[in-house]
């Protein structure tokens, strides 16, 4: 296996884009990464994107998001994995130029969710989950994330105001990243009062959807030798577990994440205690909990202990979601994972000013597709 | 990279698959390779697939078809790539096993379209065209075709007849495949009468549409130096086009699909003249035309010359579509690239009776998604 950089990033604005079209979306991010890098066209393109198929009656994005950048002739796919998607075009990538099969690989999440009724948004989400036994019930995301709160605040015993710190500091970083769609501070009051969505999750419990693409270049590491720090892939590991929830032998527990976390450790030769930041996957606070404990972070049931400042702001011991996560940044389902690249790797740059996590070296992201069904972990470092 | 081997196959019926959910068609080829291989996980799969998410209600299609296989925690992703969502799929395990990341890679291609009115699926195959300027426009996959198909007529001087061998080989071949959904002969002349579906394409100049799956497992090829004799994927690449045909310079000449052959023979070291036999990507006779000139088995406007028995029988210069290719086996959109690589191993293990290709030791299969717009070439050897 060759080792992976990443040479460039991009990013649009996660927001309410009326005014361009799914495919000007996609293409923002590769042609900002185009201009900054003075390519043309590269090898490979791996589009990461969960529903435009229901949403924007458009398929075969590979190629229809390839001719749009002018990469003609490139080797371009769609690649889906529900809320993973993103992090599944990342890897997609990342094997193709660890292969030694290409050595210009751009992989980039989109999603363009704004345009549809909201009703055909929920039904397009609720794809991702059992289509006979969930589905067909009427159960959407958002209510069976809410079950899973419930148990699990029944279970270990924790009350709806012990999950409020993290909705919290994600916003607190959301407020300083000019990309977040939901960039203001909240307090615990208002978590606390906001309008319910499906008992016990609330309005500021639930990452908000958006419309948003984001894009890294990746090259063999070899290439980069002589830049002055390079950021290198140093873990990606996928890990899948039953789609429905229903048929886990315990659902307040990822295996999935775990899985797929345990592996990244051991590609990278590292454990939690190494990672400087890590961007979680903050659909939800209960996934978001799930995903910690899942990881390493947090011991089973414990995972509310870490929802506050000391613990997850950019200084703490853990910082997490340190421009805004899924929850202020915004969560446009297929792109999210590879905004969270994109964050991460800006970390690694130093270059996320009022939210940069001092020194940070190690970042690791976690993507999650699904009710967990789905999880893709990468860890980047930079080298200098 | 590492060179990477088809250790083992698998396929269902193609046909109306009634009594068979989309899980349970993609599960059958994949718990075949587990019942001949004594596996019960492999460590990635990879599931092609066009249009679940409008025809089926259902994406998340990797975590899905693991988890109904049992194959629990194992990587799981969809990849699509319209009707070359097979092909796709297989260089996603081609290259997670040629980077050295996984050791057992299954590459799966499904699709189930009977169950949906064939409105709906017109629909839903539109959506790999451009939605903006020919979806939107009420141009058909059929009617893209169908005006391709008069203007190759109409510049290079042949008549609809000149195109009927291409069919009449492929229902000869499909006869004796179990598989196949269409397996009965035709004539010359019920190839002229067919029922117009759009002029100058009829009935029995398409493809028709079905249920089905294929699959292979992956691995190391030097994981199988024992074996008596081992396919080896000597080729695998990918190119594209633009989505929409209107923007092409030379709307008769399939750029991506030369680009993709090309790679693949540049990467095999040979070229078409070393081919044994062409899986070739038969949804329309005109588009098996310009994939045979884009390949090189014909000179540009020359393709109809081919269509006779002489030249395509399993017994000819250059055998095609040698189980019936998609017009006879049927052509469940996302599953048909993973049939034309089953079928080529199958010819390369000897074991196609009635249609073997003498002494074949080297196959080609091209997969061809919206009109040209994303080609995948593979070429297999046997090794004994």
């Amino acid at each position: 296996m060759r080792e992976v950089a990443i040479l460039e990033i991009g990013q649009t604005p996660v927001s309410e884009h009326w005014d361009k079209s799914l495919l000007e979306i996609a293409g923002e991010p590769i042609l900002q990464i185009f201009e900054k890098t003075g390519l043309k066209t590269v090898d490979s393109i791996f589009v990461g994107n969960m529903m435009s198929g229901t949403a924007n009656h458009q398929i075969n994005l590979g190629a229809y998001v390839a001719d749009w950048v002018g990469a003609l002739n490139a080797e371009a796919v769609h690649v889906e994995a529900a809320c993973s998607s993103g992090s599944a075009a990342f890897r997609a990538a990342f094997l193709a130029v660890s292969a030694g099969d290409v050595d210009t690989a751009i992989a980039v999440g989109v999603e363009k969710m704004t345009d549809s009724p909201s009703d055909e948004i929920t039904a397009a989400l609720a794809t991702a989950a059992d289509a006979d036994y969930e589905r067909d019930m009427g159960v959407s995301f958002v209510a069976l994330n809410a079950l899973l709160m419930r148990r699990y605040m029944e279970i270990y015993g924790w009350e709806k105001e012990h999950f409020a710190g993290f909705s919290i500091n994600a916003h607190a970083n959301g407020v300083h990243n000019p990309n977040a769609r939901f960039n203001f501070p909240i307090t615990r009051e208002a978590y606390l009062k906001s309008a319910l969505v499906a008992d016990p999750i609330n309005v500021l419990d639930a990452a908000g959807m958006g419309d948003g693409a984001a894009a890294v270049l990746l090259v063999p590491a070899e290439k980069l030798k002589n830049l002055p720090s390079r950021i290198k892939v140093i873990a990606s590991s996928a890990a899948t577990d039953t789609i429905a929830v229903q048929n886990r032998r315990d659902p307040l527990w990822l295996s999935a994440a775990e899985k797929s976390a345990k592996k990244a450790y051991q590609q990278a030769r590292l454990g939690p205690e190494a990672i400087d930041l890590f961007e979680v996957h903050d659909a939800f606070t209960i996934i978001e909990t799930l995903s910690l404990e899942a990881c390493g972070f947090a011991d089973r049931g414990k995972g509310p202990l870490l929802a506050n400042e000391q613990e997850i702001s950019p200084l703490g011991r853990i910082p997490l979601a340190t421009m805004g996560g899924l929850k202020s940044r915004g969560h446009p389902v297929g792109a999210t994972g590879m905004y969270q690249i994109v964050e991460a790797a800006l970390q690694l740059k130093g270059l996320c000013g009022k939210n940069q996590v001092p020194g940070a070296r190690i970042a690791m992201t976690q993507n999650i597709g699904g009710s967990g069904s789905n999880v893709y972990t990468h860890i980047l470092s930079v080298e200098s």
